[in-house]
């Protein structure tokens, strides 16, 4: 089996995510990883490049997987790569989406390669279910629920506190909410009512806890119209149980058919680690952008575009016997 | 907007679950239903037609939708129908889905039609998200759960027995097992240890209850081996409460990523009316197929094939704008 050549640009959390799921996809093989860091400084089994040496990998690479951020890397990188590269990322602004959309399309019909912008969970997997619930049922009503994840925001928000030393913030779905959706009920629902706001925090020494807990609880914007809850552990223990990257959600459409019928579509995510999970996102529609690219399509595309059958290595065949 | 004028074949519970939903979708327009019955003798708003006359609407429908059975109809009906119109249908058995793929594809590329088979929830939506939930984590367990719904085959062997005169039976999935796979237990779990039945009863007078609920919960096959329920009711009560066709059912995926990392990806319906349901989807998968039809594909696919931009009425640059 020939395999698809694949490169990661930008090495962090995300970076490191996809390359633990190319290890997992034997059709795939990581030729190199390409970084704005000096590499020789950089501890890993794989090729290291520096930026400014990719274009040398064109012709060597299938698909480039863009792994840098949303606010300033990928508006640059993703119309840059498209032009020299099949690409695949997960752009996740939504409200610059199709500014986003036009820019790699561009490049990518400019360069003659194919793209697919905006993978992963939230835009991706949660936008599928979004689009496939609201074609099956029109008449019904959308509810996305995120977490448990850590909110880096709210983090944030709880360490610039005068005597708190760290801190992390889990915002979660409340229990009941997702019950009274579950059950039909079609709930009206503001996002404060459908989460609830964990708080682990390490104070200073000496520090008047009752203060701290009281100034994050009434913080405005943040948590004052939440309910939130603060429990104060020691350094140790948040940095053993607390430095993972969860993070998941739900996505409901509760609609309504014939008469009265109640038919509720729910999607959810429970993951251990949000980088990795993602990671595996963009490997697989990696694969699908790369069979896109041999079928002559130039040009981007979404997750909307993209059939599922694209995204496994199984031919149609395989998957109608195993799988349909 | 020109309409998409569908045709339904078969008028059971599903063809007017079809009906239904093409009244939520202002796109479509229904030009007749097709029956096998003598159409005068049937009470309905739409233009009923006999089986017969179905190849002088040559041209007047664009996407006929098959509402017979799996077990006799569909197998002559869908490479007849796919000779003349496009087509969808809910062809359900799943061990005869690929010779059914072969005899559709064929008659439709005879034909120069397009027709997709096997959509509806399962196989349908279930496979969806078991073939994406596969590409993404390809370490990982399969479950699926079936219900809450009545099972026929179940209901039917509660009334074989003496004494009864009527039952319904239901399928539900175990709590306990559910919340071990949310849990990411990963649990090895039998058909019956994922479900209980529960059983409404009407006995006939007299009748020694004890005794018919013995018959029942000891029944090899059907309930010996499950947590079973038995509930004796009134005549009445059986009508009012339990006539409905309620189903749904959970498809999990329990992966593993990177070193241990725990991910979990839930889908799961809660249908009050299982023909509306399916209708429904059945309608997304006609505006679907009219769609690549139009384009000039020839043939048949499977919901594995087809990406979900085409089951929304919406463009493009709309739905990336509003969905994703």
């Amino acid at each position: 089996m020939e395999k698809i050549r694949v490169g990661i640009v930008g090495y962090g959390n995300l970076g490191r995510g996809v390359q633990s799921s190319i290890a997992q996809n034997p059709d795939m093989e990581l030729v190199a990883i390409f970084t704005r860091r000096q590499p020789e400084g950089i501890q890993s089994s794989v090729q290291m490049v520096h930026m400014s040496e990719i274009e040398s990998y064109i012709g060597k690479v299938d698909v480039m997987i863009l792994c840098g951020g949303s606010a300033t890397d990928l508006p640059e990188q993703g119309p840059f790569l498209a032009s020299m590269f099949n690409t695949v990322d997960s752009f996740d602004r939504h409200a610059k989406i199709p500014e986003y959309f036009d820019a790699v399309d561009g490049a990518a019909r400019k360069g003659g390669h194919a793209s697919v912008i905006s993978t992963g969970w939230d835009p991706g997997l949660f936008s599928l279910n979004r689009l496939l619930a609201e074609a099956v049922l029109p008449e019904g009503t959308d509810y996305t629920f995120w977490g448990k994840g850590v909110s880096q925001g709210h983090s944030d928000a709880i360490r610039r506190i005068a005597g708190v030393k760290a801190g992390v913030q889990y915002t979660i779905p409340s229990d009941e909410a997702v019950q009274r959706v579950r059950d039909g009920e079609n709930p009206e629902l503001s996002t404060r009512e459908k989460h609830l706001r964990e708080c682990f925090v390490v104070a200073e020494p000496g520090e008047d806890l009752a203060r701290i807990e009281r100034e994050i609880t009434t913080m405005p914007n943040y948590f004052a119209d939440y309910e939130t809850r603060v429990h104060f552990i020691g350094e140790e223990e948040l940095k053993q149980n607390h430095s993972a990257m969860p993070h998941g959600g739900l996505v409901f459409r509760s609609g309504k058919t014939g008469e009265s019928s109640k038919q509720i579509i729910e999607f959810g995510l429970k993951l251990d680690s949000n980088p990795e999970f993602t990671g595996s996102v963009l490997v697989a529609y990696a694969r699908a952008i790369h069979r896109y690219a041999k079928e002559g399509f130039i040009g981007a595309k979404t997750v909307f575009d993209i059939p599922f059958s694209y995204l496994s290595p199984k031919s149609g065949a395989q998957l109608r016997q195993e799988l349909l």
